[in-house]
C-alpha cells in the first residue's frame, strides 16, 4: 500500500473522532514565510508531493491537492497512487479549494485545520466563502503530530550577530525608531511574526532555513522592552548579555501565545494579518484593540541605509566576478559535452563561495536549457537534468547570500548561433529591462504605474509574460522581500509608493512553450533625481554587474537611448570587474562588453 | 444687509426648531450628476457662490463653504459679507468638511441634511467620520423649500426619440440585454438613478440641463416591465404609446420612492451606491436584499456599438470642420485686435452650430489666453475676459453635442513666435499624446497601467500635470462618462478593464503658473489588434480630427515613430476635411498639415 494511503486512513480516523467533514492543510509554517523547515513540511510527508504550491483538502471520501501550472506534471506523477487527486489552480473550469469546500460542505458541517499554519487573512477568507453554510470551524485542530512518526524536530541553529559594519545601524537605534512609529500609530504593543523583520530589528541572523539566513522566532515590541521568543540555546551567551543590557528579553518560543493572551484590556496591538497565524491571533483577548497593518520593520527595512547601500554595491562586484568567471568557464567547458543544468548550478555556487563573506545561494538556482526555460520557475532535478550542447538558449537565474547583501540576477545566453526570432525575443525583453531602468518618475509613484515600461516593447509585438516585473530584495535576508513590488495588478505591494533606498528586481521575460525561455534580470536601487516646481523626482540606479549576451541582441531594434544604455552598462561592468579576474578572463570580458 | 446673511438667520431659526447643531448642503441634485438644474442650485441661492465645487456646513455660530483651488479667489470675493467663510479643500493645514464636523460636533449632537442630495456613499462616509460622537442624523431634513421664495421650478423640457439611425440599437433590445445581465447578477429589480443611463436605455433625450441632453427621471427595471418616473407631460404622445406597447410604464417622478418602499421582502435590487441618494435608499425595506454595484446600463453603454462608432467617426469630421474654420477665422481676425476669450468661444460655437445635427456645446468652452491657461479648468467670464494679442499661447478646450455623437477636443496654438521653452513644453505634451495613442496592450489592461505613456516624456524632464489623463465620453450624452478612465490612481474607474468599443480622451498637459497652459486632447477608440499565443491585444484609433500647431513643435524632440504618427495624423486630417471647407481654408489647412 502506498504510504500516503495509510496516512490518509489514519487521518480520516482522527477526523471521525473529531466529527470533521473536511480537514485543510496549507503548505507553510507558523511564520507564513517563503521557505519552511522540514518540521512543517506536512504536505510532502503526507502526499509525497515536493512542490511549493499546495493546498490539501481531505474530505470523507475525496482528498485533493491543488497546485499551480508549474507543478501539474510533477504533481500528477508524485500523487499517483497516493489517494490524493491533483487539482489545478487558475485553470478554466477548475474550482479553487475554497470554492470546492463551499460547494461540497453540507449545512451545519464541520471543518478543521491547524490554526498555526493559517494566516488571519486565510482564515477570514475561508469564513467568507462558507458564510452561508453555517459551518463549524475548528481552528485548533492538529491531527498531524499524533500520526507523524519520525517527524523532523524544529530547526536548532545558533544565531549570530550581524555586524554593524554590514547592517549600518545599531539595534537600539532601530528599536527606538520602531517605537517612534508605534507612537504615531498609537500602538502600545507590536507583534512581529515575519522572521526577517526580527532579524533586521535585532541585527542577528540564523541558519534555520534553506536560502534565507533566519532564526525562527517571534517578537513583541513594547515601549520599554522587546520580548524575543526563541529557544535560549539558540542565542549565544555574548549576544544574550548584550540583549539583556538593552532591554531585550529572551523567552521560550511557545510563550508568545501566553504573553499575547495576557495583553491588558484596552491596550492596542499592531500586527500584520497576512503573516500572523490565526492561532496566535485568537489568543489575543477581544478587549484588546487590534491594528491590522504591515509591520513597522517591514516598512523600515525596505529602505536601505547608506551603509547597506555601500555594502550592496560592493556585493554586486563580488557577485559579478563570480558570475563572469562562471560564464567564462561555461563557454570553455561546454565543448567537452559534460556540463549539465545541475553541474552548471554547482559550478556557479562554487564561484560564488570563493567570494568573501558569501554564505550560500539566496534561492534554488534555475539553470534551464532550451524548453526547460519556458517554465518561469523551472528547477533542475536529477530526473529533468539536461546536458548542455553547443546550440540553443540557456537561462541562469541565481543569487547569493553575503554577509554584506543579497543578490538575484538572471542572464540568458546563447550556446550556439541564435536565429532571428530568438534575437528578436531577446532584444524586446532587453528593451523592457532598459526602459524600466531608465525611468524617471515623481516620488510616490506606484509599482503598477511603472510596470508597462518593462512590457511595452513586448506588447507592441503582441507578446507578454505572465508574472510580475519586479520584487523587493532583502539585505542578507529574504531574496523576495516586501512590502513593495512592480507588476500589473493594483494590490498592496504594487501600490507601495516608491522612495529612495528601495531595491527592486527588473525582470521582463518571454516564454516560448516547448522551445525556450528568455529572461534578463538586474537589481535596481531607487535614488533621488531632479526636484522641480512639479515636485521631487526619482530614478533607478542599476546595481547588478554582469554582461548581457550581445550575440542575442538585434541592434536594429534598439533606439539610440537604449543602445547608449547598453554600451554604458557594459563599460561599467568591465571597469568594475576587470581588475578582479584573470587576464584571460579579462580579455574575454573586454570582448563581451565591447560597444555595439 | 447681505441677502445671504438674512437667509442664514432664517435657516438657523429652522435649525433651532429641529434642534440641529449643524446643517449640511452639497452642491448637487437628486441624480448626483455633473450638471444640476436651477431648482437645485441651493448653494448659489444661499451663499452667492457660483462655482461647481462646494460643500456648505452651517453650525450654530460658524458657516463655511469648502471649495477647491480652482475657486479660491472667486469664492473669497463672492462670499465676502455673506456670513459664509471660505474653506480650502486639499490645502495643507485645512480640515475637510467631514473632519471639521467630526471635530466640532458635541457627543450626542444632531446633524441634518436633505437626503435627496446626499448619495448613499456620502452618507456612509459622514457616518464613519462621526461614529464615535454618537450623533443623531436627520437625513430627511429639507430646510430650504420653506424659505426659498421664487425658487426655479424643476425643468420641464419635452423628451424626444433618439433615432435608431443614430443610436444603432432598439430600446427593446437594450432592455432585454439589461435583463439578461440582471439574471446573471441575480437581481430581480434594477434601480437607475443616473439620468444618462435611462436616456441610453430608452433611446430618448431631453433638454433639462445645460450641456447634457438629459430628461430628469428615474427608472426601475423588472424582468417583465420598465417603470419610467417622470412627469407624463414630458413624454410626447407618440413616444408614450410606443413605450406602452413595449412594456414601459410612465409614473410620476416622485412615485419612485413609493414603488421602492413597496418592493417585496426577499427580493433583490441592484443599485449604484455613488449615484443613489440616501433618501431613495432609505425607502427600501430592510428585508429587500441590495446589490451595490455600477449599473448595468453604465457598463453596456460604455461599449459603443458599430452604428454609434460609424456615427462618431462622421461627427468627428463635422467637429473637425468647425474647429478648422474657427482656427482659420481666428488667425485672420486676431490682427484687428478685437477677439477676446469670450468672443472666440462664441465664434467657435457658431461654427459648430453650422454643422448638421449639432445641438450645442457639450460643456462650458475653455478659451484661455496665456496665464489663464495655467488653471486647468479656467472658464472665461466678463470679469476675466482677455483680449487676444499677436503673441502668446492660446488654449481652446471645447466640444459639441450632435445627435450622432459627443465631442471633446483641446488644441493649444501659438499666436506669435513661441520661445524655446514653450516649444519644448508643447512637444513633450505632444509626445505623451502620441505615445498613449500608439499603445498596444492585452485585452483587460487597466487605465492605471497605461497612464504613464502620456506622462513619460514630461517625467523624463521633471515635469507633470495634476489631473487624470483620460475620461470616457458618452454618445450624445455626458461628455464625462464612466465607468472607465485613465489616470495614476487605482480607484474603480482607472481599474475598469479596457475593451473594444470604449472611448477615452487622451489629454496630457503642462501648466506654468502665471505664464501659460498647454494641453492637447484627442478622443481615442479602443479597437481589436493582433491575437497571439499570449492572448488578444488591443490598440487605439484616434478619432478627433484637427491639426496640431506645428509652430509649437520642436522636431528634434520627436523620435521617428512619433514623427511618423504626427505626419500620418496630419495627412488624415487634411484628407478627411479638405473637401468640406472653402478653397482658401483648404490651402491654409494644407500648410498646417504639411509633413515635417
Amino acid at each position: 500500500m502506498n504510504p500516503s494511503k495509510e496516512k490518509l486512513v489514519q487521518l480520516r480516523a482522527l477526523m471521525k473522532n473529531r466529527d470533521l467533514d473536511a480537514y485543510i492543510i496549507l503548505n507553510t509554517d507558523p511564520h507564513l514565510g517563503e521557505y519552511i523547515p522540514g518540521h512543517w513540511r506536512i504536505v510532502h510527508w503526507l502526499t509525497g508531493f515536493t512542490g511549493s504550491s499546495a493546498t490539501v483538502v481531505i474530505g470523507k471520501k475525496f482528498a485533493g491537492l491543488w497546485t499551480d501550472s508549474r507543478y501539474f506534471i510533477q504533481a500528477a506523477e508524485q500523487l499517483s497512487g497516493s489517494g490524493f487527486t491533483m487539482k489545478k489552480l487558475n485553470a478554466p473550469d477548475e474550482t479553487t479549494p475554497l470554492e470546492w469546500i463551499a460547494y461540497k460542505m453540507k449545512k451545519g458541517g464541520k471543518i478543521g485545520f491547524d490554526g498555526r499554519i493559517f494566516s488571519f487573512e486565510a482564515s477570514e477568507n475561508l469564513k467568507k466563502h462558507i458564510k452561508e453554510k453555517n459551518v463549524i470551524i475548528d481552528e485548533n485542530c492538529d491531527l498531524i503530530s499524533g500520526i507523524w512518526t519520525g517527524r523532523p524536530p524544529m530547526p536548532d541553529s545558533i544565531s549570530f550577530d550581524h555586524n554593524i559594519s554590514f547592517c549600518g545601524k545599531e539595534r537600539v537605534v532601530k528599536i527606538s525608531e520602531v517605537c517612534e512609529q508605534m507612537k504615531i500609530m498609537k500602538a502600545d504593543t507590536h507583534l512581529l511574526t515575519s522572521v526577517d523583520d526580527i532579524m533586521w530589528l535585532l541585527n542577528i541572523r540564523g541558519n534555520d532555513l534553506e536560502y534565507s539566513p533566519l532564526l525562527l522566532s517571534y517578537a513583541i515590541i513594547g515601549h520599554d522592552q522587546v520580548l524575543l521568543f526563541t529557544d535560549d540555546k539558540k542565542i549565544p551567551l555574548k549576544l544574550a548579555s548584550e540583549f539583556d543590557r538593552i532591554g531585550i528579553t529572551i523567552l521560550p518560543y511557545d510563550e508568545v501565545q501566553v504573553i499575547l493572551s495576557r495583553l491588558k484590556k484596552g491596550t492596542t496591538i499592531l500586527l500584520t494579518p497576512g503573516t500572523t497565524n490565526i492561532s496566535l491571533y485568537n489568543s489575543i483577548s477581544e478587549k484588546v484593540h487590534i491594528i491590522k497593518d504591515i509591520s513597522i520593520p517591514t516598512r523600515l527595512k525596505a529602505i536601505k541605509n547608506s551603509i547597506e547601500i555601500e555594502n550592496i554595491r560592493n556585493v554586486m562586484v563580488k557577485d559579478g566576478v563570480a558570475l563572469t568567471k562562471f560564464l567564462f568557464w561555461l563557454e570553455k567547458n561546454i565543448i567537452a559535452g559534460r556540463v549539465t543544468e545541475l553541474s552548471a548550478a554547482e559550478k556557479l555556487l562554487e564561484f560564488r563561495l570563493q567570494q568573501s563573506d558569501c554564505t550560500g545561494p539566496s534561492f534554488a538556482t534555475i539553470t534551464a536549457y532550451n524548453e526547460h526555460g519556458a517554465s518561469a520557475h523551472y528547477k533542475p532535478s536529477s530526473a529533468s537534468n539536461s546536458l548542455l550542447r553547443q546550440d540553443g538558449i540557456f537561462l541562469i537565474d541565481s543569487g547569493g547570500q553575503y554577509l554584506d547583501g543579497t543578490t538575484d540576477i538572471t542572464r540568458t545566453i546563447s550556446l550556439g548561433t541564435p536565429d532571428k526570432k530568438q534575437k528578436t525575443d531577446f532584444t524586446l525583453v532587453l528593451k523592457g529591462l532598459i526602459n524600466l531602468a531608465m525611468a524617471r518618475f515623481p516620488a510616490g509613484t506606484k509599482g503598477y504605474q511603472l510596470d508597462i515600461l518593462a512590457r511595452k516593447a513586448l506588447w507592441d509585438n503582441a507578446l507578454n509574460y505572465g508574472h510580475g516585473t519586479g520584487h523587493g530584495v532583502g539585505f542578507f535576508l529574504n531574496v523576495h522581500e516586501g512590502p513593495h513590488s512592480i507588476g500589473t495588478g493594483s494590490g498592496a505591494n504594487n501600490s507601495f509608493p516608491l522612495a529612495p533606498g528601495l531595491i527592486f528586481s527588473d525582470e521582463p521575460a518571454i516564454y516560448r512553450e516547448g522551445k525556450y525561455g528568455i529572461r534578463t534580470e538586474n537589481l535596481l536601487l531607487v535614488a533621488l533625481d531632479d526636484q522641480s516646481e512639479f515636485g521631487q523626482f526619482l530614478k533607478f540606479e542599476t546595481l547588478s554587474l554582469c554582461y548581457i549576451d550581445k550575440s542575442l541582441v538585434d541592434r536594429s531594434l534598439l533606439n539610440s537611448h537604449e543602445l547608449n544604455w547598453l554600451n554604458n552598462y557594459h563599460s561599467m561592468v568591465y571597469e568594475k570587474l576587470a581588475d578582479l579576474i584573470s587576464s584571460e578572463e579579462r580579455d574575454w570580458l573586454a570582448e563581451k562588453t565591447e560597444a555595439i
